[in-house]
C-alpha cells in the first residue's frame, strides 16, 4: 500500500535511512581521522611543507609562511600534551561519577516505567482492542510497559554514550587546536571545526540509527499494530532527555562552579590571567567546558532529536500513515533526518574544503555561513523527501478527527520550523555579539559601574526574547493550523534537522575556549593566545546561538509532545476556563523558577566552596604566586565534581517527579495545564537568561579586545569599567550555561515524561478530586 | 424581592454602604488632624508636657523623658519645613506635567472607547433584546459606548486624586515625623503610621463612594437593565487602572533614576551617606519616593479594588441576582468593601491608641499584627455580610451555564483570597526582612563580591515565587470550584478588603524613608538618624509585603476580568489545543518580559544622564563636597521628570494597545490566550522582582546595622561585602521600585481593556483570520 501512495517504495526507505546514517559515522570518523593527524607527541627535526617545527632556535628563518610561530619549541608540546590529559582524566572521572549515580536513577526508573505501565490493565497479557484502528486488535498494556521501559534504555544509553564521546572528541581536539594555532589562525579554525564537527556528525546519525533499529526490531514483536508500537518507541524520547537532564544540570553546576570560582579569586582579587596555571581551579574550569558545554549540549539535542521524531511518529502512527501501514511516510521523520545528515555535510565542506579562513574577521561570518548555507540545502531536502516520502494528500489525527493535509503543507511545516530556527539563531547572534549595538551598550554601561551593567544586560536578555517568540509563535500557528500536532512535530524536527551543523558550530566554542586554556597554561607566547581568544570570541556566540536553537526547537518540541500526550490521554480540550486547568498553567509557569532558583543558587553554594580552597592554597602554599610550587588542582576538581553531583538532585527530582505527582493526585486535565504553564513560560526564561550571560560575557570581551575606538575607552584590562564587565560575565555564568539551558530540558522532559505515563494517568490519575 | 431573599432590605444597603464610606473619610480625616498637631514652625519657648523644646542651650535637663533629643533647636525646624518645602514643590511640579500627558491620553481613550463601542451597533438609539435575561428589552450600544466612558473619566480622575492627595499627605508627614523623632522612636512611628492611615483610608472609602454614586445615577438611566448598567460600570476600572499604569510606570522611572543616579555617584564615588544634602540629586530621590512608591502604589491598589468590584458586578449582573433584580446581593462586593473600611478602623486602633511603641524591636511587630488583626476582624465581617446580604442559595453565570452556589459557599471564596493575602504577606516578610535566614544568606553571599550576591539575589526572588503561586492557585481552584468566575472576583476583592490597613503600612515606609532623608539633610543628630531607619528597615519590609498584596490581588483580580470578558465576548472554552490560543498564550506570557526590558533600559538609561549631572556638579561646582556651596537641585529634579514623562509612553503604549491590536486583527480567542499567558508569567516575575530588591535592600541594610555577631562580620560601611551590597540594593531598584510592580498593572489593564472593549471585538475583531 505504501508504494501505491508515495513515490517511494517501503524498500527504498529501508535503504535510505540506514545508509545515511552510516554516510553520517563515516564522516565523522573522517574527519576525526584528519584531526588526529595533528601530532601531540614532538616530532624530530625535519624540513618540507611547514607543518612541523624544528627543535631549537627561535628563529624559524626557513619558513616562509609569515605567521608561523614557536612551532619548534619541545616542551611547549609535551607540555600541552600533559594539561590535555589532566583535563580528559578529569572529565572522564567526573562523567564516571555521574553516571554512577544516573545510572542508579534510570534503574529505578526503569522499574517505575514497567510498573506504572503494566499496571494500566493489571499486567494482563491478553490483547485488547485498538483505540484508533477501529476494529483490530492491538498489544496488551503489558507489552508497552516491557518495550517502553526497553526504549527508554536504549535512549538513555545512546545519550550517555553521545555525551561521552562528544567530551572525547572534544579533549582530544582541544591540545591539537592549539598547536594547530602557532601555524595561524586558519589551520587552528579548521581543528576546532572538524573536531566539533565529529561531534555534530556522530550525535545526529548514531540516534537515527538507533532509532531506526529499535523501530524495526520492536516490529518484529508488534507486526501490525503500530499504535502500540510507536508508543512504547516514545520511552526512546524520554530515556534520552532524562539524561540530558542530569548532563546539563550536573555540568552546568561543574563548570560554572569552577569558573567563578577560579574568577573570583585569580582575576578579581589576585590579578591574573584568565587560565593562569597558578590559579588551583583552572583544571577544574577546563574540565567544566568539556563536561558541561560539550556533554550537557550534545545530550541535550539529542534528547530534543529524539523526542521530536517520537512525538511525530506517535501522531503519524494514528493517522493515515499508521491505520493504513504505509511505510515510507510512517518513516517521514526519519526520512528528514537522514536528509539533513546529507545536506550538512555538504555544508561542512564549504567551512573545511572549499574556502579556508586566512584572517581573524573572517572566523564569524564563517560560521554564520554554515548556517545560511545549512537551510538553505536543507530546504531543496525537505522539498524533495516531503515530494518523494509523502502521498499527496493523507489525513492526520486532529483531538478527535482526522484532518485532511497535502505533502505541499507539510513541507511548509518543516520548512517553517527550518526558517524559525535561522532567524532565532540570528536574533541571538544580533543580541550577543560585540559587533553590534546591544552588546556594545551593554559595554558602555559599565562606565557607571557593576549595577548599571547588570540592569543594562537583564533587560537586554528581556528584550531579546521577543523576535524568537514571534518566530516560534508563527512557526507554531502555521504548522499547528496545517497539520494539527503533527505540524508541530515536524516543525521541530525541521528546526533540528541540521542539528549535525549546529552542533558542529555549537562544540566549536567550548574547544575553542579549551585551546586558550591550554595555550595560557603551557606559556605559550602572546599570539597564539590571541588567535585562540579570537576564536573563542566567535565561539562564545555561536554558543549562544546553539542555545537558541536548542530553546526554540524544545518549545515546539514540548508543544508536539504535548499534543501527543493529550491525545493518548484521550482529553479533547485543554480549556484554560476550567479550575482544574487554570491551576495548573499557573504553577506550571512557577516552575522554571522553582527550577532556576535551586540550580543558581547551587552554583553560588560550590562557587563559594570553590573560593575558599583557592583562596586557601593562594594563603598556604608557598611559591603559589610566583610560579614555583604547583597548585593542588585535584581538590578543586573534587570540590566541583562532589557539588554538581550533590546538586544536581534536587533539580532533577523537581523535573522527574512534577509529572508523576501531578498526574497521580491531580489527573491528566491539570497535568495539561502545568505542561502548557511551564512551556510558555520556561521558553521566555529560557531564551532571556541565555542571552544575558552571553552579552555580558561578549561585554567584557569587547572591552578587553579594545578594537574599537569606544571600546578603548572603557578598557583596558584592570580598568574600573572592565571590573564592572568582569562582574556581569561571573553572573552570567550560572544564567546561560547552567540555569538557562536546563530549562530546555524542563520543558521537554516533563512532557515527554507524561506522554509516557499517559495511560497510566488515564487509568488509575487524579486520585485527589476523584476522593474529593 | 430583594427583601424575600436576603436579610438586609435594598434600604440596609442603600445606607450601609454610604455610611461606611463617609466614616472611612471622616476617620481619615481624623487622622489627618491629630498629624497636623505637630507643627512645623518652630514654637516659642514653654514648660509643660515635653511636647515642645526649649530654644538654646543643649542640655535639655528639665525633660524627664530620656530618649528626647535635640527638640530645642530653632534652625532645625526651619531648616526641615524648608526641605519638606522643596520635596512637596518638586512632587507637585512632577505629578502636574504627569498629569498633562496623562489627562491628554485620556481624553484620546475616552474618545475611542465611545467611538469603538458606539459603532458595535452602528450608533443606533434602538433598544435591543437582552442577551442574558430572556425576553426583556436592554438599552442601546450607544448607551453603554457613552456611559462606559463616563465611567472611564470617573475611575480615571478618582484615580489622579487618589495619587495626588496621597502624595500631599505623605510630603505633609514626612518632616513632622522626623521633628517626632526627637523625642523618640514611638511618637514618629505613630505621625508616620497616621499619615499612611490617611491615604489608606481615603483611598479605599473614596474608591467605593464614587462607585456607589456612580451606580446610582447611572442607574436612574438604565432602570430595568442591570446588565446594561454594570457593563457600563467596568469603564470604572479601566479608567483608574489606565492611569495607574502610568503612575507606576512614570513614578517609577522617577525614583529609581533619582535613586540609583544619587547613589551612585554619592555613595559609591564620593563615599558621602544617603540622603547627603551635598548630593545634588537628593531632593529628586525624596520627590521620587513620594511620586513613585505612595502616588504609584495608591493608584495601583485603587486600580485593583476598581477592577474586582467591577468584574465581580459584571458578573453578578447576569447571575440570579442581576437577573431577579435583588439589590442587596447584587451590591454584595459594595458590602464587602464597607465592612472592610469598619475592620480596618478597628485595626488601626490597635496601633495607634490601644498600644504604643517604645522600642526600636517593637515596630515591625506592631505593623505584622495589624495584618493579622485586620485579617481576623475582617473574617467575621465577612461572615456577617454573607449571612445578611445574601440568600441562602443563588446562582451564579458559569461561562453559558447557571451555577447553584450556597452563602457559605461564597463566604468561603472571600475568605480564602482574604487569608491568602496574610500568607502571601507572611512569605513575602520570610524571604524580604533581614530577620530571616534568606537575607542573611544573601548578606553573606557578599564576601565574595557583588557576583554572588546577584546570583543569590536573582535565586531567592525565584524562589519566593513558590509559595505565592501556591497560595494563589489554592484560592483560585477553591472560589472557582464554588462559584466560578463570582468566585475569583470576590476572593481579589477579600484580598482587598483590607486596603486601608495594608495602604496605611505601605505608605508608612516611604514617609519614613523620606523623615531619615530630611533628618540627614537639616543635619540632626546621628541618634534620630538611626530612629528614622530603623522605622525605615521596617518599612522596606512593609513595602514588600505591601507589593505581594498588589501582586496577589492582582492575580486574583486578571482572572476574575478575564472570565468576565470571555463571558462577555459569549466564547464558551479557551483551548489551549487550539492554535489561536496557543500563540496568544506563548506571545502573552512574552509581553511581561517585553515590558520589563522597556522600564529596566529606561531606569537605566537615565541613571546614567543622573549620574552624569550629578558628577558635573561635583567636578564644577566649587566648595560642593565641602558643604559650603548648594548643589543645583533643580536641574536633577528636571532630568527625572523629563526621563519619566518621555520614558513612560513607549511600555504605556505596549499595554493599551496590546489587547486592541491583538482583537481588532486576531480576535477574541488569541486575546484570551494573550491575557492568559500574560496573567500567569507576569505574576512570577513581579514576584520575584519585587522580592529580590525587598532582599538586597535589607541585606545591605543588615550590613549597615551590624546588629549580630554574624553582620559584623560583613560590615562596617564601606567594607567590601557592603559595598557590593550596595551594588545589588542598586540593581534592584529598578526591579522591585519599577518593572516588577508594574507589571501587576500590565495583566490587570490588559483584562479589563479587553473587557471594555468585548462586544466591539466580539462584532468587528479578528479581521486577520476572516480575510485569511
Amino acid at each position: 500500500m505504501a508504494a501505491s501512495s508515495a513515490f517511494l517504495p517501503e524498500l527504498g526507505t529501508q535503504v535510505v535511512v540506514p545508509v545515511a546514517a552510516v554516510v553520517g559515522i563515516a564522516f565523522a570518523v573522517l574527519q576525526w581521522v584528519l584531526v588526529s593527524k595533528v601530532k601531540l607527541t614532538p616530532e624530530p627535526p625535519r624540513r618540507g611543507d611547514g607543518s612541523a617545527g624544528k627543535s631549537g632556535g627561535a628563529g624559524a628563518s626557513e619558513f616562509l609562511i609569515e605567521e608561523e610561530e614557536g612551532l619548534n619549541e619541545h616542551n611547549v608540546v609535551v607540555k600541552c600534551a600533559e594539561i590535555q590529559n589532566a583535563i580528559s582524566e578529569g572529565a572522564t572521572s567526573f562523567l564516571f561519577t555521574e553516571y554512577k549515580y544516573v545510572g542508579l536513577f534510570m534503574g529505578i526508573f526503569a522499574v517505575l516505567i514497567f510498573l506504572f505501565l503494566g499496571s494500566v490493565e493489571s499486567f494482563s497479557t491478553k490483547s485488547q482492542p485498538c483505540h484508533y484502528s477501529k476494529g483490530k486488535t492491538c498489544k496488551p498494556a503489558l507489552a508497552n510497559a516491557i518495550f517502553s521501559t526497553i526504549a527508554f534504555v536504549l535512549g538513555a544509553v545512546t545519550s550517555l554514550v553521545s555525551g561521552f564521546l562528544g567530551m572525547k572528541i572534544a579533549t582530544y581536539a582541544n591540545a591539537r587546536t592549539t598547536l594547530e594555532a602557532r601555524k595561524g589562525v586558519g589551520k587552528a579554525f579548521i581543528t576546532a571545526f572538524r573536531s566539533g564537527a565529529v561531534m555534530g556528525f556522530l550525535l545526529a546519525a548514531s540516534g537515527l540509527f538507533v532509532l531506526y533499529i529499535a523501530i524495526n526490531l520492536f516490529g518484529i514483536y508488534y507486526g501490525d499494530d503500530w499504535e502500540g508500537l510507536y508508543e512504547a518507541i516514545t520511552g526512546y524520547g524520554l530515556g534520552g532527555s532524562s539524561m540530558a537532564l542530569f548532563g546539563r544540570v550536573g555540568g552546568g553546576i561543574y563548570t560554572k562552579a569552577a569558573d567563578v570560582g577560579a574568577d573570583l579569586v585569580g582575576k578579581v582579587e589576585r590579578n591574573i590571567p584568565e587560565d593562569d596555571p597558578r590559579n588551583p581551579a583552572v583544571i577544574a574550569d577546563n574540565v567544566g567546558d568539556n563536561v558541561g558545554d560539550i556533554a550537557g549540549m550534545g545530550s541535550d539535542l539529542f534528547g530534543s532529536y529524539a523526542e521530536s521524531s517520537c512525538a511525530a511518529l506517535v501522531v503519524a502512527s494514528i493517522s493515515s500513515f499508521g491505520i493504513n501501514h504505509e511505510f515510507t511516510p510512517m518513516l517521514y521523520p526519519l526520512l528528514i533526518s537522514s536528509v539533513g545528515i546529507i545536506a550538512c555535510l555538504i555544508t561542512t565542506l564549504f567551512a573545511t574544503d572549499f574556502f579556508e579562513i586566512k584572517a581573524v574577521d573572517e572566523i564569524e561570518p564563517a560560521l554564520k555561513k554554515q548556517l545560511i548555507i545549512s537551510t538553505a540545502v536543507m530546504t531543496v531536502g525537505i522539498a524533495l523527501v516531503s515530494w518523494l516520502g509523502l502521498p499527496y494528500t493523507f489525513t492526520i489525527y486532529n483531538f478527535g478527527v482526522q484532518k485532511t493535509v497535502y505533502n505541499w503543507q507539510l513541507f511548509l511545516c518543516v520548512a517553517v520550523g527550518l526558517w524559525a530556527g535561522l532567524v532565532i539563531g540570528f536574533v541571538t547572534e544580533y543580541y550577543t555579539s560585540n559587533a553590534y549595538s546591544p552588546v556594545q551598550d551593554v559595554a558602555d554601561s559599565c562606565r557607571t559601574g557593576a549595577a548599571t551593567n547588570v540592569i543594562f544586560g537583564l533587560a537586554l536578555g528581556y528584550k531579546s526574547v521577543i523576535i524568537p517568540i514571534f518566530a516560534i509563535a508563527f512557526s507554531i500557528f502555521l504548522s499547528f493550523s496545517l497539520a494539527a500536532m503533527y505540524g508541530v512535530a515536524v516543525a521541530a524536527l525541521g528546526m533540528l534537522s541540521t542539528i549535525a551543523t549546529g552542533l558542529a558550530i555549537d562544540a566549536y566554542g567550548p574547544i575553542s575556549d579549551n585551546a586558550g586554556g591550554i595555550a595560557e597554561m603551557a606559556g605559550m607566547s602572546h599570539r597564539i593566545r590571541e588567535r585562540t581568544d579570537a576564536l573563542d570570541a566567535a565561539g562564545n556566540t555561536t554558543a549562544a546561538i546553539g542555545k537558541g536553537f536548542a530553546i526554540g526547537s524544545a518549545a515546539l518540541v514540548s508543544l508536539a509532545l504535548f499534543g501527543a500526550f493529550v491525545s493518548r490521554a484521550a482529553i479533547s480540550t485543554v480549556d484554560v476556563l476550567s479550575p482544574k486547568v487554570f491551576i495548573g498553567l499557573i504553577v506550571g509557569a512557577m516552575l522554571p523558577y522553582w527550577f532556576s532558583a535551586m540550580t543558581m543558587k547551587s552554583v553560588g553554594s560550590a562557587a563559594l566552596k570553590m573560593v575558599e580552597e583557592v583562596r586557601r592554597q593562594f594563603n598556604t602554599i608557598p611559591g603559589l604566586m610566583e610560579g614555583t610550587t604547583k597548585p593542588d588542582y585535584a581538590t578543586c576538581v573534587k570540590i566541583s565534581t562532589d557539588a554538581s553531583i550533590k546538586e544536581m538532585i534536587p533539580p532533577g527530582a523537581l523535573v522527574m517527579l512534577t509529572p508523576l505527582i501531578v498526574g497521580i493526585l491531580f489527573g491528566v486535565e491539570t497535568l495539561s495545564g502545568v505542561l502548557a504553564g511551564a512551556l510558555v513560560s520556561g521558553v521566555q526564561i529560557a531564551i532571556s537568561a541565555s542571552n544575558t550571560g552571553g552579552a555580558w560575557d561578549n561585554a567584557k570581551k569587547y572591552i578587553e579586545a579594545g578594537a574599537s575606538e569606544h571600546a578603548r575607552t572603557l578598557g583596558p584590562k584592570g580598568s574600573d569599567p572592565h571590573k564592572a564587565a568582569v562582574i556581569g560575565d561571573t553572573i552570567g555564568d550560572p544564567l546561560k550555561d547552567t540555569s538557562g539551558p536546563s530549562l530546555n530540558i524542563l520543558i521537554k522532559l516533563m512532557a515527554v515524561e507524561s506522554l509516557v505515563f499517559a495511560p497510566f494517568f488515564a487509568t488509575h490519575g487524579g486520585i485527589l478530586f476523584k476522593w474529593l
